[in-house]
């Protein structure tokens, strides 16, 4: 913020990042903490974590993936990485070859294109469609695909849209994606954040159709994203990744790879099958009355549109319609003048994929967002075309 | 050990792993794990961390190296990593382009090997002397240079030969370096893990002869490798790395890259402030005990050689005299031979780089070291050559 105004003494609101943690609202519970003290204390996790994870935990995450499943998953079909980040690069580093390539969503989450740069691996993107509640163009993912595609990737709840898939839509992806011969990475670091009329389920639902990795984290659930633990879990009852080789290219991997420390592995466990109902309900409803309050002010702000009310994680996608506005540019140069003129943060779409959108975090204290809001209209009225 | 004797109930003695924590005498000071606890509990430290890691975490590692270089470190010069294990990964990685070549040491951590398969980068190696203490023999090294070497790795205190590099061994490295034109990469893991005639002294020490990365970690001297916390450090007074874009390109890749867990770092200044004089002079006792008795057993079993007493790091070379043996073909069969009838685990030398040598782990409890000797004994004489 070395733009901002000099003489503008209010708190800069961050409505630009997905990490909640600064806020009182968004604290994690003390007891996932204590799981975390006990571990560390208990001098029984000092050692090597092997390579794919220690056996306990790696039953507790499949012990608590299956819940939401028609079958039960085994721990052997969890590893363990460091975040839902690591779990990334492992996927699309064993993925790579030579001429292959792999379907990314926009908008989408950036560091599948990072990792995809970095790796031998060509990222073509199909969109989502915000009329439709940002569903899956299945139209463009099949125009997409050809015999080098290796997988397409899906954001369930969605960062940066802010929707929940339905379970027909799901269904459909599965379809498209068997036809098509390719498989489904499902990256649901925001499992569970669903607060709307939709359910979240699981792509590993469909595992029977075609085989899914599914990607997680502590991260947002947990509200925990300084603790870096994700997992990678073959959803595949069919056993066909395991057929493939894919099963033996991530051990490889993971066999050279840093791990995450051990007495983390340790107190996963207690941290998994504690309950906590109370945390996650409070949670969601943080989240729903945000979900409220953004939509209807948007509505409020000409030069700003709401295709989809957020049910799901913790941001959401609003388009700028700049015809309304006076000297503004483009999206980055919204945010830029936002930032100065106001001292609110939000985040250009083009960095996700869409330009000339917004994406604006709603895991934020409510009187933060309500005060960030205010000042966007502020900023409109003062920006705005005159007749 | 699938294959070791039925009958044979003795407990198997693990001589073969660098990882003591399962022994009495190798536990963690209590003041560590508590830093851990508190500040996980502080509720402080649950945001993402910056890429490059917690300012205060990078400053803690700044002054603890310091103290033993004639220049003082940044902050800046820091980069907090998942264990060395993941700084090996960031320096490979980002040294790799279509015809570089690094220069190993043999024998040598194998972790280098697999990272430069990884990534585009041939690996050259350069020989550890035996006879001269396991200095390195600065005539291969110069005869492997070329116009596409982008630098030398060294292993000090030695993983797996157990020996420190003089100052003056330091120096010639340094000044051979220079020569060739190219930097140090300084694996100092086992750092301060010295019970011999020889100080450790590290490679930073000569940073304006020749800049040096020096990579290091938690794992060894504080006996916490399950913590997975480690650094990498520009010790490059001249600025060198900064002009030549390495400094740049580490960044880069930090930035896709994930990052230890925040509370990890908010207790790193906490961790390397305390001196915890008994702990580590405790430690050093025990390491310098398994040496000599070690060294001393050796000399009684005419099968093997030490050529150099251990004085570093948790490991030790010694040297197979097949000669003497009836009907064992190389290293590999005498481990797995040595595992079956005495259940006693040791690494065969090939595995690093030494074929028809061991490498012996000293870390263990002093018990199980006399034991796994004498039960080598006792193997050496089953299978020794008949007159
Ligand atoms: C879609 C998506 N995937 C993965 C991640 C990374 O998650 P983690 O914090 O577990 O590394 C994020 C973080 O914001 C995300 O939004
Ligand atoms: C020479 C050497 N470098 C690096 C490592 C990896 O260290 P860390 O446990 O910090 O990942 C080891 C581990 O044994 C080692 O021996």
């Amino acid at each position: 913020m070395a733009n901002r105004n000099k003489d503008d003494n209010r708190p800069t609101i961050p409505l630009g990042r997905a990490d909640p943690t600064m806020f009182p609202s968004y604290q994690t519970s003390p007891s996932f903490a204590d799981a975390i003290a006990d571990a560390v204390r208990s001098f029984k996790f000092n050692c090597y974590p092997p390579s794919f994870g220690v056996a306990q935990a790696r039953r507790a995450v499949a012990e608590h993936l299956s819940k939401d499943l028609p079958y039960h998953l085994a721990p052997d079909d969890v590893y363990l990485t460091i975040g839902c980040t690591q779990a990334i690069e492992i996927v699309l580093s064993v993925l790579a070859r030579p001429g292959a390539n792999i379907l990314l969503p926009r908008p989408g989450y950036p560091q599948y294109e990072a990792r995809a740069g970095c790796s031998n691996l060509e990222a073509r993107h199909f969109d989502l469609i915000p009329e439709r509640g940002w569903e899956v163009d299945l139209d463009s993912v099949v125009a997409l695909a050809d015999e080098n595609t290796v997988a397409m990737v899906i954001i369930n709840p969605s960062n940066p849209c802010g929707n929940i898939f339905t379970y027909q839509h799901l269904k459909k992806i599965a379809e498209t994606a068997r036809k098509l011969g390719i498989f489904v990475i499902s990256d649901e670091v925001y499992a569970h954040l669903a607060f709307g009329n939709n359910p979240f389920v699981p792509m590993g639902v469909f595992g029977s159709v075609v085989p899914v990795l599914t990607l997680g984290s502590l991260s947002k659930r947990w509200i925990v994203p300084g603790w870096r633990f994700g997992w990678i879990v073959t959803t595949d009852p069919g056993g066909i990744f395991q057929k493939q080789g894919l099963v033996h290219s991530i051990q490889s991997y993971l066999d050279i790879t840093t791990d995450p420390p051990t007495f983390m592995q340790g107190a996963l466990t207690q941290i998994l099958e504690q309950t906590e109902e109370d945390f996650f309900s409070k949670i969601l409803n943080l989240l729903r009355e945000a979900a409220d309050l953004l939509f209807d002010r948007v509505k409020e702000i000409p030069c700003l549109t709401c295709p989809h009310k957020p049910d799901g994680s913790m941001s959401v996608m609003v388009k700028l319609n700049l015809s309304v506005l006076e000297g503004i540019i483009d999206d980055v140069d919204f945010c830029m003048k936002l930032a100065k003129e106001e001292s609110v943060v939000v985040l250009p779409g083009v960095a996700v994929g869409l330009k000339n959108w917004l994406r604006i975090s709603t895991a934020v204290e409510f009187s933060s967002l309500d005060d960030g809001l205010r000042r966007i209209k502020t900023f409109y009225h003062r920006h705005a075309k005159k007749e």
